[in-house]
């Protein structure tokens, strides 16, 4: 019970959240000892949470690691086979609420000293630097169409034909998450993952955080449209590559 | 159609220039997650650009994925074979070209809300911080003669007879981007690459960016020019060193 | 008499704690040319002190390269043979002792010019950004359980049947602390490690650092018991999962 | 006479200092575009110069790529063979000499606009930050000690009995030149390195810089001597151990 690919996809994004989240809240939330370390501290943080999320997903019986319902979304397009997906996507948004919740008991102090509404909430889910929802949902699902196509490319066969060295492809989809953190993530903040944006936002919804304000929900749709399409395309691709 | 050395090169420069100039969008316009960023952040999210852009193009078809004219030209003389130089040269400038609309696209609330014409040029094409057309050209031939000789050492059957270990090659090559931002890159901005700047300078002249002020063609033959004599010069010496 | 396990955890841990210990005192003292690099830098600083102290652990004859009571005891835990316990305790906590010291002595002319009492002990062991003992407690078993359970998974043949390629692992371990710094570091500065901080308080309180304060000792018994409870947690369903 | 061990040294140097020297030109000369990109960004420029010298080393012939006459000095004390340190470390020395000619180049338009001498000469070679003699020569050697030991470490094999997976090596080393940088550069700007510190200060007494001032000329035997005898007493430590 305690290992099958279902408890990979929770207990991997649990452990992606709980540092993904982990970083914004340190650097956003006040009296922290990054507070203000800014973008260039938070993609990295970013990429690192995944690489250990991919491991910690391994480890608990999913050899994907996908931790993402818009990739396990895209690989079922790519093969055909969508019998994973409900499960999957609840063990990922199950995940990701478990993290949230998780990081909120972490900075537990450091909410009550914050002043920015915005800045508590961004410890939670996205949201969109300039409001704009057709550019907003435009970024979304270009952001994850480059993620889901370049992470199609590094576990490809017709890349590599027997992989990259063991050990090294959590790392290469970690530099990919940087890229894309770095890169498009500036304008909504890089959902790019239904499930790292929706299961945090009802967390944020749910507990009672010191002076939280609203959680938005009128944006929510976007990071999980977007990325469920962005991926979906990039699967068409990855599938008429035979990739 | 679909996968061959053409579309290799095509895809992976597209993919190259969104999130290189995707990344310099996000420090240098106003309003977005990351502005303000800086250099650190400019030239990890260039790395990483060339990391991803190296898996896109192998995945498209493309083998070696040079994604820039210079280096296609300096292997061209390496080998002493120049068949492929021309389409090659055609698909990395179309592919740099519609990556930079892309990342207009992508940043499109953002070019009205930033005022300096500078820094929405630099989200295009490159310009040097102090103009000195004799300096600047020979920065941009030196630090691609650099460029191409670390990249034909870490390919060399001299350095590693049976190459880096799988996957590790591309992210080394990221590495040194890295450098050569970091190092060689805060005089010009490092275009070491024709297509990188002549395709999206191109797309700065033709598309209807909000206050975008002039393309200054007057630099443009600089990034082109340099890198080519750089990499040849590289590609000599690589030659002479059977490498 | 030179190379065994214990030597090695010594070694092993005085290195790590020389570059750890290190990065904090160049960002934190004054006049030094790292002065106010923030928390961006220390992070990466431990990162690869980390991995340099796993590299200096295995020459000296430690294969495991613990450097960390929890670590050696939740994997004691894990192979229900704690024989090796109590020497390694004692030779990570005089590791780290030394490595203090050593930081001491390195950055000599520094602490005179350096006012602040807490940024001086900051250089020696942790202390929390709110002092909250619950909140600083659940942190430390927190931050030490993500730890222990990713160490765990990129070890574990049931992710990688045979390792990492080699001489990945290490760096694997390095990005992980670098992604616990950043994403849980920033409430209590992630001891994660008893004799990380033990070991350096005791050197803080021993040594005539120019004015010094106190060292803190109602603090110190967190950083201990944090770790050894969250590493110990994480060491059972390390053995649950059969890992 | 292109491919030699020498060859190899007098590059490998070459191209590393024209990346290090370069990284803090860019940081610290006026209207670059990196000026004032501070010490994380100079560390990790470092760490990549140092990967991408190995490299060129390797390239040119030199399959140990010492790029530093302590280093040198070391593996000769290690295998008790000094026939190859005369024509290394002048090889070296010379290659650092002309890597500080072309970062002069390279910057010309910017040390006219730059006031500071120091900054100016910190372009080239090392200087402290407090000026203690006694405690600038125990950095020097404490540095270097660490870095050749964790250097000795990552080739031993006592650790990896067939070194690290191919093409990892050199970017261990710029992993752990990184942290020494980081950990214990910030206060003589970590020389650990003869050629590096000698070549390019004779470069900066040469030069026709705009504005130069003096080289002190006092200081320039801490780095020479110190990364010495640093360097040797890590050589007798991995002799004894065996490595």
């Amino acid at each position: 019970m305690l290992r099958n690919p279902v408890m990979g996809e929770f207990m991997g994004t649990f452990i992606m959240m709980v540092l993904g989240n982990g970083v914004v809240a340190a650097c956003v939330l006040k009296r922290t000892k990054a507070e203000g370390s800014g973008w260039l501290a938070i993609t990295t943080g970013w990429a690192f949470a995944v690489l250990c999320g991919i491991f910690a997903g391994n480890l608990f019986g999913s050899p994907d690691a996908f931790l993402n319902p818009a990739i396990a979304i895209a690989f079922a397009i790519k093969l055909g086979d969508f019998s994973h997906v409900v499960p999957f996507v609840a063990a990922e948004v199950a995940g990701a609420f478990l993290g949230a919740v998780s990081v909120w008991l972490f900075y537990l102090p450091h909410w009550a000293v914050t002043e920015s509404q915005d800045d508590k909430r961004g410890s939670f889910c996205t949201g969109p630097a300039i409001r704009s929802f057709g550019s907003n949902f435009f970024c979304e699902i270009f952001a994850t169409f480059v993620l889901v196509l370049v992470v199609g490319a590094i576990g490809s066969k017709l890349v590599l034909s027997a992989g990259p060295a063991p050990g090294v492809s959590p790392f290469l989809v970690g530099c990919l998450v940087w890229s894309v953190g770095l890169s498009l993530g500036a304008t909504t903040g890089y959902a790019i993952n239904p499930a790292r944006d929706f299961g945090p936002r009802l967390a944020h919804a749910l507990l009672p955080i010191a002076g939280k304000g609203y959680s938005d929900w009128s944006y929510a749709w976007i990071p999980v449209a977007g990325p469920i399409i962005g991926a979906s395309l990039a699967a068409f691709v990855l599938r008429a590559l035979g990739a």
